[in-house]
């Protein structure tokens, strides 16, 4: 069966890892969406982070797509039946339940299933890492290092 | 008694006007307050928006207004006693007790008073529907035909 | 319009007594319904609660009733139109929430409307009170003075 | 891929039956873990609840089961792969966060994935129903016919 | 300055030896106060979760003392300053607002401090540890290797 | 100890002037961070910032400072051991505890302890205060004299 796991990934955290990695053991493969934002300005462009994503995933049974519209057009078009989420916060899982219903509402015959998030990786976000790297702290710990260089490196320009 | 449900309706939802006739139910008549604020941008003008309800709410006995300050004061000059608000989430409710209590601070004669959205409302918001709309999505479930024609007219644009 | 407050009240606190001010305030009048739970072990009985909100209560538009049904049942029994609520904290929200809908289903044309608290009266509950108590601790802020009395006679026996 | 859906189901709810269906459309098959609680009082015996779900499910590729045990040691032992959980509301989340760190404490290959209730079935709890039937309230909107006849037929002894 | 972390210890966990080192290394010292509870039915006495606590807490700054009143009325009479809490979830966070709250109209110059429990500790409760031993799984990644010694011999009785 | 109390004060509030007298009841002294930050657009300058908090705590023992960096970083530096935090909600709670985990990442050997927010103070947030005086509305009740008059002098500019 097909899954989809779309986000920002900007850039893909430790969490975010942990989340592709339990979805594979369960349903075999998986293709990991980077959402084409027109509006949030990003640190990297949407073919960078999907650069990022397929060197930190080499070998694992995953699929890296770019995607400008909605979720469950994609989903669709490419006969998937189910998008993953993982969940981080009970904040987090308001706007999970509210994104679930609306694309339940565009295509009831997608599912979104949440996978918990290893507690080690529970309050990791994008945006901390980010705010954190900016500032010139260690972001070794909650990122891969292959995203630790390229964020640093990013930076620094 | 006067009731006053306040909101910015970029666009009207149906989860604003299920609270709507729901209040009307209770209070007999409603005033509707569109927030001119002059710090998001929205997608339809304050104008449009009250248009926009008037259309979608006309044989109710509903009142639509532009407001540009505090709700609480406008709802002391028309002689009101009743703030409405419609509860989606729990992320909702802290920021709608936040609002409240500075509201009584302000006019403590004037109760906020919170009516349940329906169920089959509850995860709908204007900005999710703004998000779908604009990646050519479908929202005739979320929003009355005269928003959907609406939206769909201005996002061509 | 006929509005009814229901709750168990054991024992009355002054969160409570400053919901029914607001929402006497509001309506005019309202009814104050007294839950005869069969479940639950009180430290008054159903008739005692009754007793104790009339003495507080007194000189108010206030009618106390003591009912052993569905809250819904009763509401509409009398012709009323809106249950009311008290709300203190977010774990209380999704309790209401529950509660709302199933009363909704029950009974689609009796609402639930929810009065926020104020805040000096927000963290107070019934079970906290009879905490306190229990261990001797002075509940003279927390609860009426008539109440104060009668639950530290209680606790005597 | 065998998955899991472990719970009291005291009485299922037209949300357990959501929450089957869905699960069954997404890995094809399910087992229905009826949990045996030594503690809890329940209204039906695990055997009768099993009769009740197997009945409301029947044609539906889903086994029923009762378990006394640890739901990670019953998943562990048929091979199974992923506990399915339904979320009404966040404080189910938390708890739900909590007893996935345990799990995955206990049997780390096995995941908890979470399928979101539909929103029209999402403030129904067990305890909700036997609170309504047991004050003689219509439950024939929340839980399936067979349901409804056996909470009325055990109420009523 | 003197603080105390009181709780009901039933039984202690690695989250509560978390929250403890934690505070010895903020306050120099710590008193732990076992709750001597005449309501809930706990596992070990309130003398033996006393006895557990001084052993796994051995050698360090750690004061162990039983107290059945309010927790408020002793820290008062040792001259302590601040009440300590760990804190995991946010539904634990309503109760300690509740809870701090009416310690402090009781004794207004007593302060509640929370420190946030490590997050590979943060969804243990005593709860849980117990539910898993009674259904005979291992708890000894959730506990003290001593508590997990008198947790299984107590549960085989 | 030195102990830290970081934030945007952007202006200082009531609530958190109700911190600050409690972190120094405490800890003796504070030291109160204002943050410098590059991204979001604030009222005043932080240098205007600093110098309000230094009028309003005026013969108090707390030093204030400007810093642009990661708090953390600060609080090593001048041999500190505690970031203070205050909370007012549940969705402040969620942002604390992922600030909390990061800054533990990257200075292990600093903890973070929350006070209790009075709750005549658990609303007020510094955006609130701005959105209201930008209305023209009253904000002497939430925010100190000085700031009262800073606030309404900034906003007639």
């Amino acid at each position: 069966m097909i899954a989809v796991y779309p986000g920002s990934f900007d850039p893909p955290t430790l969490g975010h890892i942990d989340v592709i990695r339990r979805a594979v053991n369960i349903f075999g493969e998986l293709t990991v969406l980077v959402a084409e934002s027109s509006k949030k300005t990003s640190l990297f462009t949407a073919q960078e982070r999907k650069t990022l994503l397929e060197k930190v995933l080499e070998g694992k049974n995953v699929r890296v797509e770019i995607h400008s519209g909605l979720t469950v057009d994609y989903v669709k078009k490419i006969g998937g039946k189910v998008i993953i989420r993982g969940l981080r916060a009970v904040s987090d899982f308001e706007y999970e339940l509210q994104m679930a219903t609306m694309n339940r509402k565009l295509q009831p015959t997608i599912e979104t299933l949440i996978i918990m998030t290893g507690e080690e990786f529970s309050y990791i976000s994008s945006n901390t890492v980010k705010e954190v790297a900016h500032h010139g702290g260690d972001i070794s710990k909650v990122v891969p290092p292959t995203v630790d260089e390229a964020v640093r490196k990013k930076m620094r320009l």
